[in-house]
């Protein structure tokens, strides 16, 4: 005998939690329709790794890579490295002494290991740090706009409002991170952050320049506010021109610094951490590390970061030495290359309309991506009619402004992609943007692309 | 030129978000330091699987296991295999058909793929999915009390407010869950749902009969109420006497089932799920099932499970066929007989007492908990003491009581021990037990314990 499938009752989503229907969760679905719908249409929308650096069968080596340390280098037993790979563990995580190693020999940060919280990615680090810095109904957090969505999505969850700072060309500037500061202080709120990403930011690109750094660690100073840095691609960055960490520049002690091995090594394992050296004190006069109070958090979130990606990561680190530059030296050169066959890809279809001041385009000293304007409206509706017409997938940057904004933007990656795909997605792109501009352009290349998996279909 | 070591500057603790000062949050904290204070404490408190179950050398193998069976068993391509293995994958995670079958096949309850989401451990299971369901200030869980901490720690990140309703000898009853619900809605609050592990409650021990799972179910659906179910520890029944899980027997659809490999497999993994058939219906009548929201709210807390995670997890699944009672045959044997060893020890210490009526305890069908009910106060001072003089270690009951109580009660755990470990370590705890009621007992052993870790520097 069997039961039926299980079928549940019907909820209305009008009674589930309002981030569900915020704009920022409702993107990252409507992203992962069309991509579904079109998986033939290049995606210079995914900001994932290039996949040409994953070898499944490495991923054996580095667990024995990683266990062979344990035992060989820090002395432990066989029962204590079995506990370690199978059992729950420290909750801050047990990599975080190989972490505080490679951030000192990559960046120049040094940090004492146990300032450090391992965790479920970067994403869970900015679920926690924001869960610890918002106490009170009144506490916002200030972030730029555009902003990465993982960000104002955990802002969302918990029900903590952000106040988005509009980022101009040079960025997130000092005057107006202390401006808005105020201006939230004079309503009545109580300002706790400020959420930067120092290099090449996604989604606007920009890198902070050494001054830039500086004058926004006096501004969160002076207006008693932390720093929230959020450094994915830092470590993607040419060793010979890469500006240090807020975090390595601070003085104060105001920055919490947030990172990952999503970029560096690979997201699958989802292995990140945050850097909370603050003292907390408390009523009684106790002390205790940030790091701390935010593993208490995560022992409520996730509970241990995976043992196996700890170990995965772990075996990463070790057999680099702790370096991460040198272990990816071909991972950073690759990336700059598909940075400039994209911008050159730009330049070569857009050369004259850029010129003539039709459309514009960023040229981000590195990083995944390039926003491009342009003189009509990129919405979703734009974006699926490109999928299906012109075979190639973006970003509508309006899904990155807090308060409204980007409805004539495009965010393109160029991560995921060999440089072939990133030509022809811009050859593609190019046609739909003039159709847009001057009507279809039957010159260019012949009939509109067709997703082939849909033609069929006609 | 080195930097030195970065110092944070002081917070406040009165300033962070006020989940960290519940005392079911700083439970955790005082319990991980009396272990890591008395290492060579016997720990009748962890409630972790027993080491002996895990071989590194294993792990390695699954990983092969899995990706094999994705290659030759789901046709995938090389290049597919690498990107499930390294990319950011499907956000509710790629071993939901191998959980729906390994569910149909032990428990019987049969679901679509499609509404199960592969999360971070249960619980995360408990954030994702209190997240949901807590959308209004006016919004509470009913929990029982005592409940597990993992629960409560979930909604207090959450600031949603839970009610408990005390358990009876019978667990959870239909009729106090319906005076609870009327109770709260009169208070002009909303209950959305009631939490229940149904098998081997943590801490309780309870097992609701076929009954009382039947009459809940009437009572949730009577009520308007979601039921979450948790159930950690019903693979670890004896397949001839288990009873199914209430989502098997729920013919309303209102049950959200969370399960979890922490115990069936391993804790390190951190692979747990939700099934979530429920309909949800949007403003403009468009449908999608709760798993996929539920998808959307991990999406800004983990992103994905991990990748490295799930194929261990998925090689174990692979490899027991999907049926987990089979390969779990000796775990289930062995936890068995820990827990007749428990129940043993505390006749064999304190059988004369228990008849006179000083104390009592609870004799679980199976689990990994027993609740000693003792005549003086057991809390924090006193398990200190008893760690350092007895070399004891044990769990305050009072932890578990949203509203208070459990003062008197001790919670005794046997899944982490070998038998011995479980006989010496209730002999400890007799003489502390002995030395609170009637003073210290010299003839029963000689002198009181101290920890060799201790004594050195005495």
């Amino acid at each position: 005998m069997t039961s039926p499938v299980s079928v549940g009752r019907e909820l209305r989503l009008a009674d589930l939690h309002p981030a569900l229907t915020d704009p920022v969760m409702e993107s990252a679905i409507f992203l992962n329709e069309v991509a579904a719908r079109y998986p033939e249409a290049i995606p210079l929308a995914a900001g994932r790794p290039y996949d040409g650096f994953h070898d499944p069968a490495e991923l054996t080596d580095l667990l024995v890579t990683y266990q062979r340390h344990l035992g060989e280098e820090r002395g432990l037993s066989r029962a204590e490295i079995t506990r370690q790979m199978f059992q729950y563990g420290r909750t801050a995580g047990h990599i975080h002494e190989l972490v505080a190693q490679t951030l000192a020999n990559d960046t120049g940060l040094r940090v004492a290991p146990e300032s450090i919280v391992v965790l479920t990615g970067a994403q869970e680090g900015m679920l926690v740090t924001v869960r610890a810095l918002a106490a009170r109904p009144d506490d916002v957090i200030l972030v730029p706009s555009p902003c990465y969505i993982g960000m104002l999505g955990a802002a969302s969850l918990l029900g903590v409002p952000v106040v988005g700072i509009a980022e101009g060309p040079d960025g997130l500037t000092a005057t107006d991170v202390v401006a808005t500061a105020r201006r939230v202080r004079a309503a009545g709120r109580r300002p706790r952050a400020v959420y930067v990403v120092p290099n090449f930011s996604n989604p606007s690109g920009h890198t902070m320049t050494r001054a830039e750094r500086v004058a926004l660690l006096a501004a969160a100073e002076s207006e008693g506010l932390l720093i929230i840095e959020d450094d994915p691609y830092g470590f993607l960055a040419d060793p010979a021109y890469r500006e240090p960490p807020l975090k390595a520049l601070d003085r104060s002690g105001v920055v919490i610094h947030i990172g990952t091995f999503a970029k560096t090594c690979f997201p699958g394992a989802r292995v990140g951490y945050v850097v909370a050296d603050q003292i907390v004190r408390g009523p009684d006069g106790s002390r205790s590390c940030l790091a701390d109070q935010l593993a208490l958090i995560r022992s409520m979130i996730t509970v241990n970061t995976s043992s196996l990606a700890q170990a995965v990561i772990g075996g990463m680190l070790v057999r680099s030495g702790c370096r991460l530059d040198t272990a990816n030296a071909e991972r950073i050169r690759f990336y700059r290359a598909n940075l400039a066959t994209l911008l050159e890809g730009l330049e070569q279809q857009f050369g004259p309309e850029r010129r003539r001041g039709v459309l514009s385009w960023n040229v981000p000293a590195g990083g995944f991506f390039v926003v491009l304007t342009v003189p009509f409206v990129a919405d979703e509706r734009l974006l699926t009619y490109c999928a299906d017409r012109y075979g190639v997938l973006w970003t509508p940057m309006s899904y990155f402004y807090p308060d409204g904004g980007g409805g004539h933007q495009l965010r393109l990656s160029c991560s995921a992609l060999a440089p072939d795909q990133i030509r022809e997605g811009v050859r593609r792109l190019a046609q739909m943007v003039r159709e847009q501009i001057i009507g279809p352009d039957v010159s260019a290349g012949g009939a509109p692309y067709r997703d082939p998996a849909r033609r069929s279909g006609l």
